[in-house]
């Protein structure tokens, strides 16, 4: 709290986000928690009226809580009594009329690919040790089993602020040619299958554009019935580099202030002091 | 075809699901896409009215089409043009009264944890071969990617034929004691989160039971609309065995069985010739 507490200071004195963050914080190991407990603080300074936390995991339990609200018939298998999800930015929620606390912001960061960094330095990797390349991993469809959860979770929501910043050379969106300190030089294809696991990914927003705000939820016709997609928001470079902390902050700040305007109605006491 | 075909003709012989499988067939390395193609034969005999197919992948581009169908914002993005999703078991497919293909059947099978085959074969395991546990996995996890991709294809759907077949250690819901060769014994707690990796997949059926067929979608209330849930059937052996393929096949007929039945007005011209 004391972090938080000190940057909704300077973010008054600043009268803006865009004071908040020095050069030095624009560091290549930006965390995205550290960014989260940056927008509790600065949600804190710009609605005093409203109660937020930060949190770091949502147990089992209470995803199963939620969904037996729902129905009865959900929520009713629990293996490990401890069982819990931890995001990776944490989760964010606010306090509403009812005194219920309400999910506005889940973040995680997600580095898939050292390519980019290797071949600058010029570091050849495979068994001999003599390709550009690695071998690509799937880590990443491991991201959709707390997308899962969390939908299971707001279930009962309006909105899904669920975002990923994706990092490294397997979310690229356009090729880029990186020269080795050796003076050779070596293109990346971002459409290569190979190389790109963005398509592993976007189920999770159901194909629709990444690098937007996609928290209001979408209601579709389904055979005369109204269907719910609850979908992430995915947020890439498209040169596969690492995310700064204040465009993170910008993105994560836009997307709880879109909760917020869902809730609307049930922070509208806290609000007007009505 | 022609394994298809041939158990196809057993069937009609034996007059059941009973007389498909010999002794010989109910191996340890029962693989679910046999199981499937005879799934296909045994719907071919039993519903000659109708076309079936089984195929081992859907492309995103065909996802992407389906989503685009339902509201054209949607299924926009794809990055490696021929990216495709394979389950295990692969898709079985009617062709319904107007030409369309429509998924009746999504088959995977999850081995995960070896802890009672090495037990009971006296091999310890870590670095200094001196434990009887392996170290667990997430790899489970990866599933939600499939059965998000087959959920998006299916949104226009009313059932949701998505079965796992879950086997190993991770799976158990009792626990089990095992004997070592030495004579030593070990006990396995189901429900220690050291070993227990159901909870990494519940999410996928909404905590609802186990060993249930849930192919027909629920719809529940949501703030004076309604919303569908796509919930995947989750089987697994309490004791963490291995299935065996009669097994497989029964199940996996149920779901598909059901999915024509929910399916059944737009089979309907087919199924009545009228």
């Amino acid at each position: 709290m004391g972090q938080s507490g000190r940057l909704t200071s300077q973010h008054k004195e600043s009268h803006g986000v865009e004071g908040i963050f020095t050069a030095e914080a624009k560091t290549h190991d930006a965390s995205v928690r550290r960014v989260a407990v940056s927008v509790l603080g600065y949600l804190k300074g710009k609605y005093p009226q409203l109660s937020f936390r930060h949190r770091t995991s949502i147990s089992k339990a209470e995803i199963n809580s939620a969904l037996q609200k729902i129905d009865r018939e959900l929520g009713q298998t629990l293996f490990v009594s401890d069982a819990s999800i931890q995001p990776d930015g944490g989760i964010i929620e606010v306090k509403d009329d009812n005194g219920n606390c309400r999910v506005i912001l889940v973040s995680e960061a997600k580095y898939q690919g050292r390519d980019i960094e290797n071949i600058s330095r010029g570091v050849l990797v495979g068994k001999k040790r003599n390709q550009d390349l690695m071998v690509t991993g799937n880590a990443i469809e491991r991201a959709h089993k707390n997308i899962s959860e969390i939908a299971n979770y707001m279930l009962d929501e309006s909105h899904f602020p669920y975002l990923f910043f994706l990092e490294g050379s397997n979310f690229m969106t356009q090729d880029i040619t990186i020269r080795r300190p050796d003076g050779r030089t070596v293109t990346l294809n971002y459409n290569s299958g190979a190389l790109n696991r963005l398509d592993r990914l976007t189920s999770a927003n159901y194909g629709m554009p990444i690098n937007t705000n996609l928290c209001r939820n979408k209601f579709i016709q389904h055979r005369g019935s109204t269907i719910m997609l609850q979908a992430a928001s995915i947020y890439t470079h498209g040169d596969g580099r690492e995310w700064e902390e204040q465009e993170m902050f910008r993105i994560m700040s836009d997307i709880a202030a879109t909760s917020l305007q869902v809730l609307g109605s049930d922070l509208f006491i806290q609000l007007t002091g009505k």
